[in-house]
């Protein structure tokens, strides 16, 4: 009987698809949550960077906030030439201390908790896909019952109607015989052997119609059984396929729905900031580079003679002293 | 006398000068070590990122390394797209640990030193340039000894001719009364007073004498003295002028001989190597972005089915099963 295993293995295959299911889900939901521990970590060292990076920038601006070159800074941008680099390398540094403190808020408040919802959202879609699973098991498995019920009834009624074919082939043997026998001639036979001979045929005869009507009848429920069986053979290979082809694709499009647009979105947002910083340092770094571009003796020479006018003014020139009267 | 005050004022001023171009220098290896200071800081900030970075990436490496799905990877390159995206999250963590290893390193080994040498240069371009400040110095004072020693003889002597001509003018007057008293009638006279006055005339006339030629020697003393004064006049002016025109102007190229060009270089390896970083951080996010396009569920979908076969091949079609003998 090759249908109740093939019926087995359908049904052991069912629960396979939905472990399988019910791992990926797992996978996900420890795929996201290795990204929330991640960005979360990493929102610590960049906190921290950012906070080394500020001190840093802090212990410096401090200590050049008193001199006098950062009065003139206050009051004017003219600085000398290295000073002003010096200023904006402070200043590269409070920029980065910044930047990665957004980068960091930015794990914390956007990107992990779209992490979070992403979970969420798996393992609800994977319940209901559960439950729309269970439900389409159950039908499967009841054409594949059913299936099994026509064959076997099928293969009853055929047996029926073959050994009621046998019986009837019998008797049929047993009426030629009779018939055979009264071929004898007359004038041997007494009067009373004739009469008993005659009512046993009859018998026989009865007894062939009985199992003539009884093969008939059986013959008939067979093919009737027969038809039924193709029928439902042709609809459950029909269901069959529907559920492999369509119904067990759509179960894990189920399971998928917006896992991959979320996630998707998720990482932008990550990227966007990543990106964001590194605009933002590379401004920084190009008003750096077009103030060395600006290193300037020449300029710088005229400020610091500025700086101190009483030292670096060419004196008078001197006068031709006359002696009283002289010209 | 305006002279020596002027002299004390520019001797003054040279002072100032030095003053000045020292306290330049001074500030300058003053600027030198706070750029050095603030790499070396940093360099130990970006060594501590780089570190826990690497922690980060390691911690979740090895969390990872046992996965099926690693195997997977290591065998082909055909993961599930989200998880592609996870390890180039990971990669992209070691890549920046990388390069903030390598920033800290550069800055260590190059900029600082560079920083160091520019210090040292500096202060040895000053005590060179006081050097020669200094023979500068001598020779411009002594022009000007020069000139307030030839403007006081020319006084001296101009007095001189002065008084003599004064003497002069006396000793004329005396003559002429002498002159006056000889018109008197000769008859009054004795013969011995005769003799008296011819031998008083004759006095006077040679004091007259002598003192004009005094008063002529000085005369020329005086103009010779005066023309000297006037050319170490116009030598003095020339020699000032070219002092606080010319020598001053070198002297402060001296001391910024090679500084800003050095300070260029120093700036622009910090510059290069922030650049590159940058470069380098944004491949590895492009790469990401590229693995966030391709979240893809059909592909995924495929691979998952293709992961467990046994799970999702459809079943055999099911066949008539005929009864002994039916067709």
């Amino acid at each position: 009987m090759a249908m109740p295993f093939v019926q087995g293995e359908i049904r052991a295959q069912l629960v396979e698809q939905q472990k399988c299911l019910e791992q990926q889900t797992e996978m996900r939901v420890q795929l996201l949550q290795d990204l929330q521990d991640f960005f979360r970590k990493k929102a610590e060292i960049e906190t921290e960077y950012s906070r080394n990076l500020e001190k840093l920038a802090e212990r410096f601006m401090a200590k050049t906030r008193s001199t006098k070159d950062h009065q003139q800074y206050k009051k004017d941008q003219n600085l000398l030439s290295p000073v002003n680099c010096w200023y904006l390398l402070l200043n590269q540094v409070r920029r980065e201390s910044k930047d990665h403190a957004t980068l960091s808020d930015i794990y914390l408040n956007n990107v992990i908790m779209r992490f979070m919802q992403i979970s969420e959202d798996s393992t609800r879609m994977f319940k209901k896909s559960k439950e729309i699973a269970f439900q389409l098991h159950e039908d499967l498995m009841k054409v594949l019952n059913e299936l099994y019920t026509v064959m076997k009834t099928y293969h009853m009624y055929h047996a029926e109607s073959i050994s009621a074919e046998s019986k009837l082939k019998e008797a049929e043997k047993q009426e030629e015989k009779q018939i055979g026998r009264s071929g004898d001639p007359v004038f041997h036979i007494r009067l009373e052997e004739r009469h008993q001979r005659r009512s046993s045929v009859k018998k026989i005869e009865k007894m062939k119609e009985k199992r003539q009507a009884k093969y008939s009848e059986n013959k008939l429920k067979s093919i009737k059984a027969r038809n039924e069986y193709l029928l439902t053979l042709e609809a459950t290979n029909a269901s069959v396929f529907k559920y492999y082809i369509h119904d067990l694709s759509d179960l894990i499009d189920y399971c998928d729905l917006g896992y991959h647009a979320s996630l998707n979105r998720a990482l932008r947002t990550y990227l966007s900031a990543e990106y964001n910083l590194e605009t933002s340092r590379h401004e920084g770094l190009d008003i750096i580079e077009n103030a060395v571009d600006n290193l300037e003796p020449r300029s710088d020479k005229q400020r610091f003679m500025e700086m101190y006018p009483a030292a670096f003014c060419p004196p008078m020139k001197f006068e031709f002293q006359s002696h009283m009267g002289d010209e």
